[in-house]
């Protein structure tokens, strides 16, 4: 199946936060296609990915990248899709760097910014299967079913807290 | 016609950005209502409005607020919409309290964040239209126009100051 | 005994820093309920314990959270007890995302925040007892002894330092 | 009447903002003390303020201050009384000096701290009255008015900008 | 004369802080050109101006932008010049956001950056004539005069503080 | 009168604040002498200053500066004097940058700092009169009574606004 | 002999950074006396140290303390002695929260802020020694010696690094 | 032969992070020099190795400090040759105290500041060779083949986490 969204990180070292990301799409049932571009490295690929995506059948993009993080920036530059930043926590300056990078985009060129690190990864899978779930009511459903997972396993936590 | 987009601000003193977000709507002919909910001070007019939205038709919301800004963060809580989240300048901290509490969600419960203050707001409009686009062949066209109508102005801008 | 405060944190994981401030309520003899509740995940329950703690006979809610804690926020806002907020370090940016998500709260509601982390966590269960001490001069008795016994262990403490 | 609530505040130039805290007691009725002390300048009068407190009657000291704000802190020292600290943004680092002084409190000795500035200064007196409502339940019944009146006015705000 | 210098900024609105660079190029006579170039609306003009600055005779492109400031990386991800990063304080976050986005770049692609606002834009045109200054003995012989112009009028300051 | 205190300013724009230093070393009737001199424009005059301050007879040398405050760091590692720094909030990062810059020192090379800005400027002179007063009992007394001045400054503030 | 020094530390905890300061005044042969003091569980111990100091002979004070650091300014605020502060790094906000606490005094009542943690600790016994040098040549000589051997020992470090 | 960049690190401790210079212009055959001088305890050597540099043929100078990093700086002050500064976070601060003290330089004197830590090092190390890459094609095509292997190495990272 082609993939409807596509994870790009800004190197493979952000492989473990970006596969909380993959992770939770593949719950999901959502195909994605997950690769590693750099805005600043290749900037070309970087640019290439950003302006293919839409006519391949990619509906939201999704980019994780650490320090200066221009990769979600760049790539909405190029595309009309919605693109989804997660800012990755691995420079001296613990994220706070990659987060003003990414969310803080000019009128015009927005990204849609998720927490710093894994917590951020997680939440753009479930923001992109929000954007997808128009005209796919089986997703809504998976959104809810979800939702309510979490409330049980919190109400569990709860349990065991209280028994204490 | 029935709202797409939903616009909560946490206080009507935000109307000034969140008017950014409304007048960009317009201009995309995106349907959309506005309106004030406190999470703190009308907390079940907010659950209210979140819950709601779904069965009315809304398809994102979109949420301003400054301080600890709990309102995006709590809308998103009571539905699988999408919800956008603008944070505001308007405490002595300078919007970073706003960022840090609409960005920095939990995992399972997400809230695109987009840039402190009036660019975020303007991008609020615009990423709702990204979401928008499918199925609404006509908005996917309305954005690239959009966009090439800023790459015209920056042009018009870049040759004002190479004359100089 | 019937609970007079409530402890809630946003996560399981937050058990090790808030088990500061249940410790110290049971040496202050202050009967006491501890659990989970998300504001995010669990929203609907948050509510529920809010709303239904002053019927129940609480007098104070200490609520402790992380990254963007909307938690105390939130139950605040159902409520007109006192609320006692206590950020917890838990994401990369440090506690610092939890210190302004709890403290920069709007006018109208207040939360009572306490330092980040362990600190705050046992001041939490201090400052319950200075709220409670009123009609319960045994509890002022106890607080005036702690106080005391601090003091004593800190000049315990300049002896050792001083004999080096 | 004797009051019930003690307003410190730092500097004579912090009047401004503590005001929103004495107006307040004023609405809810609740007899205050309003001084200037310095933790810095006068710190015996500081200490004598606070020692002294409890035997007038007062049950709750609000410590206003800005920068280095160790007022609420040198307060809390010398009593058992709950003292709420309100951050002032009086100096180029514009509150965060006096949010972290007067937040990061060691264990044992808690201030409850409110929001930087005015904000912090409305909520410390509505903080005070959610104290001083148990044996007083009128206070109560008007603190839960005041949550009323506030939600009605938000309903009103949101009733002129969706007209808008 | 073929421009040695490439200026470009993010919005013609930085346009007053980005004059400090020019007026202090054309003193030194290097010869520049002046434009404005967007990273996110107008990324193939800025792609295309860092690509054929060097077959133009460029030897140093200074890039000046507020915000998530990409300009300066994405123009150094297409060259092997040096590139030069102004950042401006044009959003509510006073340029520690447009700080951290120019600065803070992977490894592989540097952009030299100077500090926020005029004096970084003022001492982009000093970095770029001690580049150029090679082979260039005579803009050596101006570094060292504006070197002692400097000098000379800090000492007639210190004469006048002194004389107070 | 032999100055015994030099008051070293970056630039003649921080007069305003050090100005603060120098009349209150006149109220103390310390002698003193006040200039301008550069870490970066001036550093020869800046080392000479600091290296010939001693032979002079200056005991305790004062430097404010903004930006990347240098100029107290310089001074003291060309003395073994007493070094107390002012940070001055005259850049975009207002005054964080010049107060990381001057308090930071590696260990070695003290600096004593001061608050940012005019507060710093004030405390500047009054540390200064604390060291000098050893052998100066006069100064000692003056300090004593300048404490007891503020003190009934503060009680006279008190007054006026318990008044209200 | 009577000691010239009083160090003082806000808890025993922080005695690994503050024999950074015992270990230099006792190379310098400064007769010094180091204990235990915390201005909120022993207020008034601290405040007796602080008081009586001078008249012990006493000339210099300094202080370590992390959190919300009021260790030295408490001190100052009872006694014209010269009081140097070092920030300790001790709580989840990595003393960003003691350097502010200890620096930003209010006009009046300086502190000598030291770097944070054992940079600032080591750099409190020079200050002291700086300090303490008049009348004293002896010492004088012992701080100029110091600073050789801290020259000779960067020398040092240089061959080995250039030889690599 | 002879040196054509003169790397200076301010303490031994730096040379981990200074390394990545070293070897990144031994792999582009740039001749240099490394070295150790602190801008505070040995100033004079500090000021003699800049001043010195240019007469010896070094075109630019890298200085790598931590904390107060004044060693960039100073180093500006003495030499019209360009100076890169690498802040090195070896400070409680992590790193913002040298990033702001490098960067924030006055109007006059630049320092192009790269990233903190191990990525500013290298880019110092590529930034030193895009400077030196003027008459000197035979750099011009080092630089460019490194760009590309740094793309083809990021294709292959690709290229495996496509695969997984």
């Amino acid at each position: 199946m082609k993939p409807k969204v596509l994870i790009i990180m800004g190197s493979d070292s952000d492989l473990p936060v970006m596969e909380n990301t993959s992770k939770l799409l593949k719950e999901f049932k959502i195909p994605y296609k997950m690769t590693v571009a750099s805005a600043h490295r290749t900037p070309d690929r970087t640019v290439k990915l950003a302006m293919e995506a839409e006519a391949e059948g990619v509906q939201v993009i999704i980019a994780g990248a650490g320090s200066a993080a221009h990769l979600a920036g760049v790539i909405a530059a190029h595309t009309t899709l919605p693109v989804i930043g997660v800012p990755i926590d691995s420079s001296p300056l613990k994220g706070v760097d990659a987060l003003y990078s990414t969310v803080q985009m000019p009128p015009g060129i927005p990204v849609a910014t998720m927490a710093v690190g894994n917590a951020g990864a997680k939440n753009a899978a479930i923001f992109a299967a929000q954007i997808l779930q128009f005209g796919n009511p089986a997703l809504t459903g998976k959104l809810k079913v979800y939702k309510k997972k979490m409330a049980r396993e919190v109400l569990e936590k709860a349990k065991k807290v209280e028994k204490k």
